[in-house]
């Protein structure tokens, strides 16, 4: 298997891609082996391995593994062993592996130090959790075979009094979910082995230390007992002792400590801690595995959509120890900086130190560089690993290390996450350094990730002066770049609260866990007190993009008096307080700052040239490039203004997919026409009203032709019904009286009479046009007197105007007849001609399955997702909201229908409505105007449907171009 | 072409199967010939003539036609002779003919005497209507060469002083539309050709009598006058000569007033009234070509299904006359009963009278068996024929005649309008004569007919009260059976006003035209003071299935002033009063008279086995008796209590297909309980709630249970969303908070909370039972509750539970897990088994998509098309009054959607589902349960579906039995 794939495969772990996971069984009806052909997919299926598109595909795997069984008769291989050089898994395993087991197995094979060990596989977990938690027959024994492999390696015994093998068991999911899942480290102690591993490090503190560490982990991790009442016990021995910090307790208090965490086991549990090290060890390997259905994993599960049924594998390694002494240390670190994307090595190590210190934020660590100081020997080989794994996977690698006693030992190699903006600049220095292609670097950019070169910045100005007016609280480590204000909340639960009730909120902790990513996801910004960049908060951040801000550490956090002390002065902030978070450099403010539009933004839509040296716009337009040569689907934008057109233009949007006539009606004065027009007794009060709407409608139309010069304007008539346009309260419709003439009671009666039980399925869209159509006539009128206009002044209008809510052919027909002869009279008066296109939106499902008679009245059709969502679930959006929430918690659905088109229903008749229009026309123009067309996953699923184009918000048409790009390039695998 | 063709054909214009003319595109593509087979299809539409089911396609004659053209490359055949027995079209032709024109040649052919003439086919409407009102360049010669052979036949020259041939004007529509069209008689008459006709007949007063006819009727049809001022001229005429009756003029008077008509004619139209015959011919040829689009042709159309572009033949007839002397008679008779079916001659005439007469019902005729006393030779050869002809046709005939100076003429036959009581009558006596099959006898039997037999009749005491009291106002001709009672009216408009307002009312005129048809189609009952049962009244009632009583000359209806008096004492009864009809005896009283169930009802339901001698019930159940034989459909009936399910046990049900739980919850104090569990805070609450009404649902579960015993019973589990059952008036929240306890605010607050904007797809159906558990749970043990206890009684319950407004499959699954695991813990407190099955509504467009992946969690489908329908034309039935009406009037669709199944788009996607379930389960079973289950049109759509069965209401069953006969009959040819 060559080596792009392998690469491709490590990055998606990065950022799953939600469509397959839309339907498992749907997508299993695509891509799975067809049950009646399985001799002719089998051997492919061997020779390449896993060849499937970012193996995302758990489905896939466990068919192709079952039928591998069934069709050898050789015994399941649920166990790969690694170490000493020699390793049965590799990078292309991670289905099986889990993301940590491939990456050691991969090291090992490549010759970078690791501690020997080996996976069980997530076929195990399948197997175990389907299975009431029981094991595969022969797994025992397979763990048996590994373990005497690692014993060998190692040059130890599991379990023996005096030359003791040490383990750590670790969760390894196939997409990281860092901190998720459980952990047990120390594995394989008992009272026996402590004394042999006292011995052998002649260091009976640190074995002590290691023991009393592992019965509380394996307390709290397997036993379920919580780490409270062991802390309790650990902080009495120090006060008893009368010392403050961990490492002034000796061998023997230690020793103690032990001993009563045996006492609390036996108290809580009523039996005694596992002596047993097969038990200790099967003990973990159960928590790890069930570990995958924890709380916090299937939450961070469900906002990275990731599917629940990929199950985790579980490693085995033999411990190494990075808390030997000050010849020891720990460490994570990248490859490059994962904030910024700078190609630097970067990370942070704790000299004596466990890695669980680092990655908890306990202590701030140290810049990974001045190991070099500190370690010169093992920092050259860590050096030397990193560009060796840069290389090998061709991506930017998350890695872990420990050197023990100055020995280096890698203990986990992953593509690292990153922010959007570092993802866009790694991806395309990676292609001028010739590492990757430039398909590999759009394939490596997640369109969302776009909306960080967007996201806004300070205003340079007001930064300064809340810099000069002292604001500045504090400056932490700029962990996810972006500019944010809102009010200060100390808990996840308080920001959730006040999100819901409409406050932007900046999540302020201590520090972070998992229990904190609800809140996390809602805030506009993080800081914590403690942590690195490598924390949990700065992980967790940068994967949603978030602005973060963490190691703040002269904040006085205190989460329980929800504030914090500044340590400038006695300034104190309050929950609710305004404050301002500079996730680029770290900065922290009192008080709201101004934000301000990016780069990209300033040079692209502001014109303001100084700005395009940033780097922020250079990596843009270089990727923007590479996207719009390899994209195949046009991108237009949703705008119903002069402004929204030029400014979608200058995003790169290719015309305007849907301009809604309707948001033109609720501006200022134009409000009261249109209720004088609805208020109307007689055609002639009817004429009066439009006669006054007509320009205004002329003029917004001239503005938008004019910024779409050359580009197609799809121009949608009336939607809404009517009494959208009538006040509702008595205040409103008093003042509305008095303004207008007309008595209240008519007014109420009118709206009364207009309306509707479910105003969705009612009076609006075509039948609205059809049964009035003098308000269509106008809206023609005025858009085709607009085209004339500005094609006088030399521009080249390109309107098309759209029907909306067609579901008969025959409604169609008439609108468009209607449409055709008020266009055409308006030309005759100019004696002018401009070009003009009639079409439809598709947004019901009977249009969809009568698609082919609507083609034969149609130039073009545009799906309205967004209405044809809510008649193919029969889900109106407005009332979904109490149970559509439950719906995707419950597993019901995916994923939101609103946010992501819903690939087998909705999807189903839009590709029935497409094969059925193109039958007829085989060029009918297609493309989709619903809120979806900004939603990369959406994007892709047009790309495949083989629409014309998408059309989407102004700001969201450079993440709807890279989307389609994307598509192209999954597309060619 | 066999005879069984072209008698269906014939009885199929009686009354049309809409579907033909659901959407004539999807219609082609169905039926039409593949325009890539044409050769292929060629030779079979020549030898067959039009084998086309029910000859209703236009649209594959025309596009046969246009093939013979092009292949043959001859000259079209615009015009078809007949006359002097021999005759160019035949029966079969009918679709090119018209009904009129195809009864004449085939008549003719049969050696019947016929008038000779020639028809002008639909084509030529088709051409002229699509042409601008002009004609095929080849037509004039075509007609001149017909009327050369017309005027040898009847030796007679058209135009000629002196032996001048005249001739009627005819519309001929494919189905017959009674006075819908324009006629024009005694064409050929002028200044010349009059003087020429009163020396060949020797009868002056005659000729001018005749011209000045010509000249009232060309007036009013043609040139669009009016009749008003020349029957002025007329009264004028008559108060000169001091005379009252019409044939009190002389000759001379009546050659003055056509000498005043002419005048009039100039001053109205400034040009003179035309001399030139042939002038005449072709205007008269127009104005029938240009009343097929006349208001009155269009709404009898849109009241009968017809499709609009059918178009009209044109026959001219050399004229006969009835008016001669007492020598002359004219008439219309049918061969059998119309009203009742019996099996004699029955009809009226006039001696010296036109047909005109007759039909207008201006003077009351004779009954025709009394022609054999007037005019014996005649009355003998009449008879001969009308056997013949219902033999030849093997159906009813409905047929004009002439009889002038002692020789018949025959100008009509045609297969005869009757009751749907008479239709049931006729088809089975008919197979008991041998002359036709039962399948054809199925066919003949509309199933909406049976209406007519399960109609009310009045109780029997009631109406001799009503009698002895003296109520009897009058005793008319029997013209539609059945019984009503309603408000007088007297105008159509106001019995649409009235209808409209809830109101029932009886529609009574001094005599109907088509002016009054949707007054007609809304009134229970049609009573009018003059004609016949044969005037316009009687027969648009007959059409229509309405009890109608005419000819009551002892009323002197005013309808100006809206009353009409009685003649017996004084009594008045005026507009709004109550009235009572007897449309079996012709009987009208004044009050309201308390109807009453009918014969088949009596026997079938009520079990009074003294009505089943009646022939009502003997038909009813003869031919019921063969529909059960033919279908098959299973039929089951909608049904929320144990009577209901009784009644359509009784009426031939087969299960229950519909048990709408939520019924059973609005009864009496169960409201209260509803609400009590929608106001409940807590779980304990909740539950409270629910024990309350655990016992009722279980009691009417066990109740019809008990009376479906051995068949199935689909329950569906609770479907409208929750603020359906909460008060909504100030008034009644402030009953609810008094009675229950609870506060008004807190009432008012629920039902706030609990509000929708789109209440139909809103939190109703399953997605209720999925969020609220509870609900369901309670009643999945009600259901299996009481299976449980009656099949203790030794019965056998067959329990379907249905989980309505499934999109997802995923919904289903949880859906159908939570109802299994209730019944299964049922089932094991009772020790005993009872089976179940689970399955869901197919109501949602999603659902239909993915129907595949729903079968897998389904015992079955039944279709929801109320639901569907909404959903698919994303339209509200509550909200779709203001605009489907005008829909259907604007012919953007054929029919309301709610009525009769959307074939092309709602079947479209049960088509999808119904494959791809079966797909998935081949003997998944498929039921229909919206209310188009009891609508013929679409049963017979379920039947081509393939479903298992339709559900229907109660008293819909034996129609729906029927129409599922109908289909496999339909299905045979």
């Amino acid at each position: 298997m060559g080596r792009g794939i392998a690469v491709l495969m490590m990055f998606d772990s990065f950022r799953a891609d939600s469509h397959f996971m839309s339907d498992p069984r749907t997508f299993a009806s695509r891509s799975e082996p067809k049950p009646d052909r399985p001799t002719q997919m089998l051997p492919a299926v061997r020779e390449s391995g896993y060849e499937i598109p970012f193996l995302r595909d758990r489905l896939r795997v466990q068919s192709a593994a079952v039928m591998w069984g069934s069709e050898a008769t050789m015994a399941k291989k649920w166990v790969y062993f690694f170490g000493a050089g020699e390793a049965e898994g590799g990078a292309s395993q991670k289905p099986l592996l889990g993301s940590k087991g491939a990456g050691l197995a991969e090291m090992t094979r490549l010759g970078v130090p690791v501690p020997a060990g080996f996976t069980v596989s997530t076929e195990v977990c399948a197997h175990y959790t389907t299975n009431g938690q029981t094991y595969p027959g022969d797994l025992r024994a397979q763990v048996g075979e590994a373990m005497a492999k690692v014993e060998r390696a190692m040059n130890a015994k599991f379990g023996d009094a005096a030359n003791p093998l040490l383990v750590s068991v670790r969760s390894g999911a196939i997409i990281s979910m860092p901190g998720m899942m459980d952990t047990v480290l120390n594995l394989g102690l008992n009272a026996k082995t402590v004394e042999g591993m006292a011995r052998a490090t002649q260091n009976p503190r640190f074995a002590w230390d290691s023991y009393r560490r592992f019965i509380q982990m394996y307390g709290d991790v397997v036993m379920r007992l919580g780490k409270e009442k062991f802390e309790h016990i650990f902080s009495a021995q120090k006060k008893k002792r009368g010392v403050a910090a961990d490492t002034e307790l000796s061998a023997d208090d230690l020793r103690e400590v032990a001993s009563l965490y045996k006492g609390l086991v036996r108290d809580m549990t009523g039996t005694d801690f596992p002596e047993a090290v097969d038990e200790q060890l099967w003990g973990a390997i159960g928590a790890v595995f069930r570990s995958w259905n924890n709380d916090r994993a299937v939450t961070y599960r469900k906002l990275n959509k990731i599917p629940d049924d990929l199950g985790t594998a579980v490693s085995v390694v033999a411990m190494v120890y990075g808390n030997m002494g000050n010849d020891s240390a720990t460490g994570v670190a990248f490859t490059r900086d994962p904030a910024t994307g700078e190609r630097r090595f970067f990370g942070e190590y704790l000299l004596n130190a466990q890695g669980e210190d680092v990655v908890a934020g306990i202590r701030t660590p140290i810049a990974v560089a001045k190991l070099a100081d500190a370690l010169p020997e093992a920092y050259r080989a860590l050096d030397d690993t990193q560009k060796k794994l840069e290389r090998h996977y061709r991506d930017m690698q998350d890695i872990e290390f420990t050197i023990q006693r100055g020995k280096l030992w890698m203990l986990q190699t992953r593509t690292g996450k990153r922010t959007g903006f570092a993802a866009v600049r790694i991806a395309v220095e990676m292609v001028d350094e010739g590492l990757i292609s430039k398909d590999e670097a759009l394939a490596r950019v997640p369109a969302d990730t776009l909306v960080q070169l967007l996201m806004p910045v300070f205003e340079g100005e007001a930064k300064t002066r809340a810099t000069k007016e002292g604001r500045q609280l504090t400056k932490g480590l700029a962990a996810g770049p972006g500019a944010a204000n809102g009010k200060a909340v100390f808990s996840a639960v308080e920001a959730e609260r006040r999100h819901a009730a409409g406050e932007q909120v900046i999540l302020v902790r201590a520090e972070t866990s998992p229990e904190d990513i609800r809140g996390m996801a809602v805030a506009e910004a993080i800081v914590t007190g403690r942590g690195g960049m490598t924390s949990h908060a700065a992980v967790v951040a940068r994967g949603m993009g978030k602005c973060c801000v963490v190691g703040c550490g002269e904040l006085a956090i205190d989460e329980g008096k929800r504030q914090f002390a500044t340590g400038k002065g006695n300034a104190v902030v309050r929950e609710g307080d305004a404050i301002s978070v500079d996730g680029t450099t770290g900065e922290v403010f009192a008080g709201g700052i101004p934000t301000h539009p990016s780069e990209v933004i300033q040079v692209a839509v502001e014109g303001k040239k100084a700005a395009s040296d940033a780097p922020a716009y250079q990596l843009y337009a270089k990727l923007m490039g590479w996207a719009d040569e390899a994209r195949r689907l046009k991108v237009r934008a949703n705008a119903d203004t002069p402004h929204d057109a030029e400014v979608a233009r200058k995003l790169g949007a290719e015309g305007i997919g849907l301009c809604r006539t309707e948001h033109m009606f609720f501006e200022g004065t134009r409000i009261d026409a249109m209720r004088e027009l609805i208020l109307s007794d007689d055609e002639a009060g009817q004429r009066r009203a439009l006669a006054k709407l007509l320009p205004m409608q002329r003029g917004d139309f001239k503005g938008i032709f004019g910024a779409m010069t050359g580009l197609p304007v799809t121009i949608r008539l009336l939607d809404p019904p009517l009494h959208e346009f009538l006040p509702h309260t008595d205040d409103a419709i008093a003042e509305l009286a008095k303004a207008s003439g007309v008595p209240v009671q008519k007014i109420k009666d009118r709206a009364a009479a207009l309306a509707e039980f479910n105003p969705m399925l009612g009076l609006r869209g075509c039948r609205l046009g059809l049964t009035q159509p003098l308000i269509s006539e106008m809206q023609v009128r005025a858009i085709m007197e607009a085209a004339v206009t500005v094609k006088r002044d030399g521009l080249e209008p390109i309107p098309e105007i759209m029907i909306p809510l067609v579901g008969l052919a025959t409604e169609l027909e008439r609108a468009r007849t209607q449409a055709v002869a008020v266009a055409e009279a308006v030309l005759k008066e100019a004696k002018l001609r401009v070009n003009y296109t009639v079409g439809t939106m598709i947004e019901l499902p009977r249009a969809c399955v009568v698609a082919d008679k609507i083609a034969e009245q149609a130039d073009f059709f545009s799906f309205g997702t967004n209405d044809l969502t809510q008649t193919t679930f029969g889900l109106s959006r407005d009332d979904a909201g109490r149970f559509l929430p439950w719906y995707v918690d419950a597993k019901l659905l995916p994923v939101d229908p609103f946010v992501s088109i819903d690939r087998a229903g909705v999807g189903g008749l839009m590709k029935l409505a497409a094969e059925k229009g193109r039958s007829v026309k085989p060029n009918l123009k297609l493309g989709i105007c619903g809120e979806h067309g900004g939603d990369p996953e959406s994007v892709e699923f047009c790309h495949t449907l083989g629409l014309d184009y998408v059309s989407c918000s102004p700001y969201r048409v450079p993440i709807a171009r890279l989307a389609a790009a994307r598509a192209c390039v999954a597309e060619k695998k």
